[in-house]
């Protein structure tokens, strides 16, 4: 059987890092051998291209510098991580993927549709993941929560019409692609989990798991 | 009269460095007012960026993520720093451009042109050094001159083999661009300089400087 990659999307304060670890605890009921992988990061290289790009700089940082260094940490997680992972009969789960440069660089960023599927052709050469679950959420509430955790990074700090158009990128392509599964996470936790817990455990019957 | 973005190109040890002093000193001496930038780098955002991919890592740096490091730096400094110079009627003066992607990443890494084709197009969005000048070296020989200078950087340490497929890039872009000058840098310093000196002042006195 083939190693499947599933990826968790959404915005800040969506829950993700909660949604991740309830599907770890599926997964590994299920006997699923997987790794876990974040982006932008996951890799040594990544996880300083990470820190660039959320830093705050005394300079603007370009749209354009944000996406690249965005796909460039994408290219090096595949290379090393995830490619020789799924290779190796490994699942994995990560913590965003490309919907997230869709969403955010495309949405929020107003980057053409056309630049953002030229660097995804580039780095990503067909590879797409099996699962996603997108976490949907009112950016206003979302934020809220984010801001609760504590000092919000460089991208945290923009607008709510940045985070209202990075949403409406992620309903618009979930709305044409069957593998990416809406989940409403501003019910109350034990529905998101129950939904979460739908959603994973129907793909792991399909797949035999 | 509008402002002119010049690039001096070529493998190490060609004598960029030497030739770009020399430059700066014909540009002043015509009353040219310029800024000099060099790539990667140029802005804080980039310079970091050229530290990350000139450095040695733990881990394999894949093709395309040093690619997309490179585009991202490159993105930052046009954004920042040539766009606005060029705009605001001073020439650019630059140590390196998107030629040595071409050259280095194209050729030496044997990345697709289709690839580097769609980065250049999205990054540069049309703008074009109006003169560079290529240093032509045998790699034998810059990589022997490099080498007495210290410690050789991730990239300077490649085989030979990656840096003749690095020159014969740039020879064959220059061949088919006339705005690519080809200076013989494997000649005496005297020789070299009054070949540089030459191709500077043809293109000043074109621009009525």
């Amino acid at each position: 059987m083939t190693a499947k990659f599933i990826v968790i999307e959404g915005l800040e304060g969506a829950g993700k890092s909660t949604a991740i670890a309830l599907c770890q605890e599926i997964l590994k009921a299920h006997q699923v051998n997987f790794v876990n992988t974040r982006e932008p990061g996951g890799t040594p290289l990544a996880e300083s291209l990470r820190n660039l790009v959320k830093a705050t700089h005394q300079e603007i940082m370009s749209a354009e510098a944000e996406l690249l260094i965005m796909y460039a940490a994408r290219a090096q997680l595949l290379t090393n991580v995830i490619r020789p992972a799924l290779a190796n009969g490994q699942w994995v789960l990560g913590d965003r993927h490309n919907l997230s440069s869709l969403a955010y660089q495309g949405g929020g960023r107003e980057l053409d549709s056309s630049t953002l599927n030229a660097l995804s052709n580039i780095v990503l050469k067909g590879l797409k993941p099996d699962l996603t679950i997108y976490l949907d959420i009112d950016p206003a509430v979302g934020l809220a929560r984010a801001a609760g955790r504590g000092a919000l990074d460089r991208i945290e700090q923009e607008q709510l019409s940045f985070f209202e158009r990075t949403r409406a990128q992620y309903l618009a392509i979930a709305a044409s692609d069957p593998s990416i599964k809406v989940v409403q996470a501003g019910q109350e936790i034990s529905a998101v989990h129950q939904d979460i817990r739908a959603v994973l455990t129907a793909f792991l019957v399909e797949q035999g798991k």
